[in-house]
């Protein structure tokens, strides 16, 4: 079978199961190729290529609904439903979405790219079918990194109580994007090592034995269900829950996966189908990788493994300069704690924990409470440092209100992948925190425009009281080795191109020296404002740039609504002051996917578009 | 012991438990009395007396660190910690605050009003403390509904991985504010019945027949841990999470509370003390109250236990009148279900749940899950109303944004309780969701400033495509019977007190009225604008507005940055019109509790305030 064939997950149905089996080698073959070009999710993908093609016999999409929990595991469904043509676009601008997209297939029943959503959703297409009379099935894939997840749990609860039928598949491949943390993911590993386990394995070698490969498994399934039948048995953990369980199945048999999920598939009410799987399989670099280095991977070198992009030597990630600096400012105060909600990796906290592990909580996938965790601390004390991704601080916007804004505490929030960020598209992007953020009191919200701000920003934050927020981007950053140094709450800095000035640009992060250099590269009378609070502003420097009667342009690359310009604005107008003021940013939509090079372009937020701006009002 | 003379805890050390249990009973007189006057939280705190006496009696706060989850259920602890002679101050303006507080005494180390909160913040007081080498308790007190909210079930994930000791009370009545809800609910009721349960009472009482009442307990609890060890037995559901297990205890019996906490004292690692405790003990009307009426009460009679304040016939609460609406709408309309995150009492969705129940959802308090699975309702192409108060909705920020908002799918949001709440203070009032709502694409975000167009709202949200948000305040509305209408979306309305305008005045929800009413009273020349809608802008009508050249005074409600006069702010400067505006609005600060007439004043947000302004520019 030609993978670009593949039109219809119909066509399966007829395939032997060594036809499949070559079909699942194929695939990661595909994948492998693929993500090797264009970047991507790979490690979770190879690990579920015969979860995927088990479903897609046994069940029936689009009547059936899959839900992919994360979404970013769906290549394999990608491909399966006919969209393998497009994956040389995958994630990029106008291409094929690394999540599904309701948009791109009718196989696609729901979206998502934040985790632990697909147990409600699922929840939610069960009621309606209940409701309508309907009898499809439900099919959501969760990790077991995000099923320990509150809202995961959350959704158990209910379809527990509410025993509506669905098939919940806890792909579990002991790992959350790194090491998986929690007491929980102890229970599931002593479940995946139960006798129900072997006994299963038994059941299924029997039967296995007795059918030769190549057969249709789909046909024979029948005269096995009853011998599966006593596989479904009480797990305590989702008995609790009140769901039934059965497994845990090997994830890379195909043979067992489609005997079990065929058998779930008669189950009356809700069952958790137990899959081991293997993270990266098939392909040895993302096979043994432990950090998550292969969770999201950029291009790379199929042979050799190596990312094809270098950071040059004197550069590093951003999250990598905070991160080392917090090390450093923890080396000196000892009451300097660093949390994480389940992205060690991402965050770059690999060296805090190592050197610290007494002062490092990884919480798991478990926002809210990393924000509470993080305030309690400070209330008891401790000087905690939270690494939260800005798409995912979403998720702990109530704690960062009602906890640590509320009662004034002094945690440190690095605020991460803050602004457009490129390929992972409309769910990943961090562009609305500064509405969120500036609005709460006590808070104070800054970005750095490079790194040595960003250590004078750390440093200024951890000797100080209040809640104290830094943004910072995706992408690399100068490394800078100066000393520490305080830098005064709200107070932004000016940065002339040449002597005079005709027009002001208030920007913020490393706009602020790309813009310069262009103004300086083209002698433009531009005067550019560093504005590296946004909350509490510099209302010194808004009255003497008031003073100029110039215009002023506030170039934001966050969403508009909200955000810096709309909070100068209050200020102008509440001073009664009158200033000419121009604004760029993010308009009223979701920004896709694409380089972020391109979405700039596309939502005039580019340097072109900017200096076409100064150019018109100079 | 005078309840008014108690100063510190430690004073109920050398009590005899005759001597406590008529404590007990006088607290709980204390506790009616006084509620009946300030209203409050009074069935929670009335089945916590004997518990919070015998965690005072074993336990040394404030070394030791009592956290009560919610805070509201804190009356008792603060009776006993110094308090009782504020108690008629309670929820008042300047008064004793309904939760715990840390300004009001040492003995409060951590504060909350949002549910759920307590076990992560026991886990941060916990590793502090272990960092530090201290060795003092931690004692989380949690409630069965909020220990199955996702961020406590995270909390206990963390908790059970650190191994680090604490006591965590489940306070079980088996009630969340009125019934509860989830399959774990079903698998603490089992818990609740259980062998161990007799086998603890058997131990219990043969050691109390064993001793005489009136003799100190305290002294005598070291002879009988031992025969209590055993009791601590391996809970399925708590051993999953890795934390050992004792109980169920009967919540009543000081003797068995004392015995096992001093028992739970001498733990290694953390524990979970199961205490079955009856809400509303001691005052039969609160004690048979099934639907959530005494959870938080207004000022009653003692005796006949009627509320005080009545409602005039025609008017009824804002909450009850959406909720007939929507079950009016209901009636018609065979897709529309209704949700909520365990307020059926709250948001009035009772007659919904009685007359729909297979389109009714409690989901526990899970406002995000709530979100998540009303969004898929949506896809699934069913009409979700999720009723949700505004301080609980900023819990459910991340899905209103990633799913709903997103996916662009009609869920009809009803935000209860926005704008400032009056007595319950800091923590629930709802004045944040304007700037969280606005900043997002896709969205409709309206209030009504009568029933009327409260209805006529609700029709609209049901008839379209999009999210769509509809505020309303606590309090009450008059009743309207009128036919439900559309209303253009977007569009806002003019209501002029005499024929000539020298000043607009832009406000939203009931001021309209008001408002319009005082200046057409004193003949002022005042144009009252409408905003119904916060999102989308009417621009047609700030367009006409701004023609006129007079000021605009935009008369806010809710916190200022960000919310509705930013964005008119922004709308004003991006078409380049020059408006004279004057915002009134909470200025940056958490607004603490009071009457709504008192904190309105405090804040300069009454109508006398305004009309000063108003006075001011005419």
């Amino acid at each position: 079978m030609e993978i670009k064939e593949l039109k219809d997950p119909h066509q399966l149905k007829n395939c032997s199961i060594d036809e499949l089996n070559e079909l699942c080698k194929e695939i990661r073959t595909f994948l492998v190729e693929n993500i090797s070009h264009t970047g991507g999710h790979l490690s979770s993908n190879l690990g579920i290529v015969e979860l995927c093609v088990a479903m897609h016999v046994v069940f029936d999409s689009p009547t059936d609904k899959m839900i992919f929990d994360v979404g970013h595991q769906s290549y394999v469904h990608k491909i399966l439903t006919g969209r393998a043509q497009q994956f040389s676009s995958l994630r990029q601008y106008n291409g094929l979405s690394g999540f599904q997209k309701r948009c791109e297939s009718v196989h696609d029943c729901y979206e998502a790219g934040h985790s632990s959503t697909a147990l409600s959703a699922a929840l939610g297409f069960a009621l309606s079918r209940d409701y309508n009379h309907e009898n499809h099935h439900i099919i959501p894939v969760v990790g077991d990194a995000s099923l320990m997840s509150g809202i995961s749990l959350e959704a158990l609860n209910t379809i527990g109580e509410k025993q509506t039928p669905m098939i919940i598949i806890l792909n579990d491949n002991g790992m959350s994007i790194s090491k998986n943390v929690g007491a929980l993911s102890e229970t599931l590993t002593k479940m995946r090592t139960s006798q129900v386990y072997n006994q299963t394995k038994k059941d299924l070698s029997d039967f296995l034995n007795k059918n030769q490969t190549g057969k249709n498994v789909y046909k024979t399934i029948s005269n096995v269900k009853n011998s599966l039948k006593k596989s479904v048995v009480e797990s305590s953990f989702f008995g609790d829950f009140g769901l039934d369980y059965l497994g845990p199945i090997d994830g890379h048999n195909l043979h067992q996966l489609i005997v079990t999920l065929e058998t779930a598939k008669h189950h009356h009410g809700p069952i958790v189908v137990h899959v081991c799987t293997k993270k990266g399989k098939g392909y040895s670099y993302a096979e043994n990788d432990c950090t998550g280095k292969w969770h999201g991977i950029s291009p790379f070198n199929v042979r050799t493994g190596e990312v094809l992009k270098k950071i040059p030597d004197d550069y590093t990630s951003w999250s990598r300069f905070i991160s080392s600096t917090v090390v450093k400012l923890a080396e000196k105060d000892e009451k300097i704690f660093a949390l994480t909600p389940a992205m060690v990796a991402g965050s770059c906290l690999d060296e805090f924990q190592e050197r610290y592990p007494s002062r490092f909580i990884d919480c798991g996938i478990a926002e809210d409470h990393a924000a509470i965790l993080s305030n309690a601390l400070a209330c008891a004390g401790m000087k905690p440092f939270l690494a939260i991704y800005s798409s995912f601080l979403q998720r702990a916007y109530d704690p960062i209100n009602h906890d640590i804004a509320r009662m004034d505490l002094p945690v440190v929030i690095g605020i991460d992948r803050c602004g457009l960020v490129g390929e992972d598209g409309p769910t990943h992007h961090g562009c609305f925190d500064i509405q969120l953020l500036r609005s709460l009191p006590n808070m104070i919200l800054s970005q750095p425009k490079d790194a040595k701000e960003a250590q004078d920003l750390l440093f200024t934050a951890f000797h100080q009281n209040h809640p104290f927020a830094i943004r910072y981007p995706r992408g690399n950053v100068k490394i800078c080795n100066d000393k520490m140094e305080s830098i005064e709450i709200g107070t932004w800095t000016e940065h002339k191109a040449i002597e005079t000035t005709e027009i002001f640009v208030i920007t913020y992060g490393s706009d602020v020296d790309t813009v310069v250099s262009k103004a300086k590269t083209n002698s433009l009378p531009v005067s550019v404002i560093n504005a590296r609070f946004f909350k509490p502003l510099d209302t010194k420097m808004l009255d003497r740039i008031a003073s100029f009667n110039k215009p002023v342009i506030i170039y934001e690359t966050d969403v508009l609504a909200g955000g810096l310009s709309s909070a100068i604005l209050e200020y102008y107008n509440d001073s009664q002051q009158k200033v000419s003021i121009h604004r760029k940013g993010i308009a009223d939509h979701f920004v896709t996917q694409g380089s972020i090079a391109e979405l700039r372009k596309a939502e005039k937020i580019d340097l072109n578009s900017l200096f076409e701006k100064v150019g018109e009002l100079l």
